[in-house]
């Protein structure tokens, strides 16, 4: 695992003594910065924002725990409860319960927690590193791959592996509305690495597998039910399904399975309206018409050609 | 025919004298003007620009050789060539030339020009209410339809003829990027004439439709083949594929066929990447990020549950 370059998004979130340091996707790709957090309500918010997402969630969510031990030398029980409770209130479709559970958990055990936070964060990123390396296994030389919103970082890392081996990939990305993480972030990441990269508006998907411009497709998953149905980003569900159609190779990165036996238990977060009819402060359309923002959608276990599971 | 109620986008475009004037479909729904155009350098530029589509360009096509006989007594026959060629020469996947050649034809048979073109324009109208009541007895009462892009005004009407049949029929709209139609057109001129409409992201068709949200599609197009193909705005394709997989009905109101004999042989126009790439001139994207975008795509016939052609 030498000499791997790294995304600013595969490690998003940072811990400087009593300080988290969250790296502001919304403002990506104008500008690299670094929000600084010292209370749980701006942890809280920084997520309902979703100024960070998927795995930058979760480290956030760990370092949360940790910094609010640094402020208070004798931390109780009941004051980590209360963190992991307003933690899990700040999202639906995200597992989070499944980070606090497992850091009360070891509370609970009067187990030492900031050094299990760093043991299992550890565990997490060589894992990832991990997904990259089985992910790379399945691209060719000259693969074209479609994917959409981001994987925090996993696809610059994934390229650069196969360009090891020397295997060039290129890709195409979906912008991926209404917050344009594809044209945002995997575009800006995969540039910055020396990929070369192509950005469709969503409603292009099966134009372009018609084409034959794209062979491969690969997505991340905010949550993995234990029959293998995913939920990621609002999306997915019709990318895997014209994939089915038109014979594409579907593979998904995934975290670790959640408690929900299939992907009909996955509660879907649906957004404010506001965010899909308002762009930068800018209203796109006429009073009184209204919104649908489902941010998730599930795809089915039947429709993935392969689950790069996290192994650990 | 009596009391119908017409969106503005039903005939977006007029003739004052020797002056056209254009509504401006790019200031939507923001402000509603007109641009005036009096020369075919100004009208080209206007059709290239989308500044209006659809019916809104053959009525502009057509008023453009009133405009160049009225402001020149003496109008010759390969003048009018002229300006027929430079309007062909605007964009490759719509069916100009099938308008200019009529003109042409009407010219060298040294037919009466104007009386001609407004005999055509009123076929036009009529032929268009005609496809509005086709449409209608398509819908039930409670039916929640899906759009994409922009019909130019026929929606409003259905539903309006739908309500006078006591049926109430709601919408959902997809926001059709880049250019915006759906959320900036289709859904401003639903809801002006009173019905609901709900937008969404071009990523949540697949959703809306499991969710059973939706339980009828239609669309327009902009160019029909022979053998029922059809083209239209990039994105309508996979809402065919879709719709097929959830037994949707899908139906589409065609222009004239075209002489095209399958939608294979429809030129698919790719427009600047510029367009996908920047919003409201601020670029989405870093340097380097490339851009594909095909403005229209081909929906075969068999995917089609019904066509609503026009009827002259």
């Amino acid at each position: 695992m030498k000499d791997l370059k790294f995304s600013p998004l595969f490690w998003p979130v940072k811990l400087k003594g009593k300080t988290i340091l969250i790296l502001d996707e919304t403002l990506l790709p104008a500008k690299v910065k670094y929000i600084k957090a010292t209370t749980i309500n701006q942890v809280c918010r920084a997520i309902k924002e979703m100024k960070t997402r998927a795995v930058g969630q979760v480290i956030l969510v760990l370092y949360a725990f940790i910094m609010v031990m640094r402020k208070n030398k004798k931390t109780t029980l009941s004051s980590l409860k209360k963190v992991a409770k307003e933690i899990n209130a700040t999202r639906p479709t995200l597992s989070f319960k499944f980070l606090t559970d497992m850091v009360i958990g070891w509370a609970e055990k009067e187990a030492p927690l900031e050094k299990s936070i760093f043991g299992f964060l550890e565990v997490l990123r060589k894992a990832r590193i991990k997904q990259a390396y089985s992910a790379e296994m399945l691209f060719s030389d000259r693969d074209c791959i479609l994917t959409h919103c981001n994987v925090s970082g996993l696809l610059p890392l994934v390229a650069d592996l196969a360009r090891n081996n020397k295997k060039k990939l290129s890709f195409f990305v979906t912008e991926t509305r209404p917050y344009l993480q594809g044209v945002r972030l995997t575009a800006w990441e995969l540039k910055r690495a020396g990929f070369e990269v192509t950005v469709i508006a969503d409603n292009m998907v099966a134009q372009v597998m018609k084409e034959g411009k794209v062979n491969k497709v690969i997505v991340g998953a905010d949550n993995l039910a234990q029959n293998g149905d995913i939920a990621n980003k609002i999306g997915t569900y019709q990318i895997a399904l014209l994939a089915k159609y038109f014979s594409i190779p579907f593979y998904v990165f995934c975290p670790p399975a959640s408690k929900a036996k299939t992907g009909q238990e996955i509660k879907i977060e649906v957004r404010s309206e506001k965010e899909l009819l308002e762009f930068e402060g800018k209203k796109l359309c006429s009073k009184g018409v209204k919104g649908y923002y489902p941010a998730f959608d599930v795809t089915p276990a039947s429709l993935i050609t392969k689950h790069i599971h996290m192994e650990v």
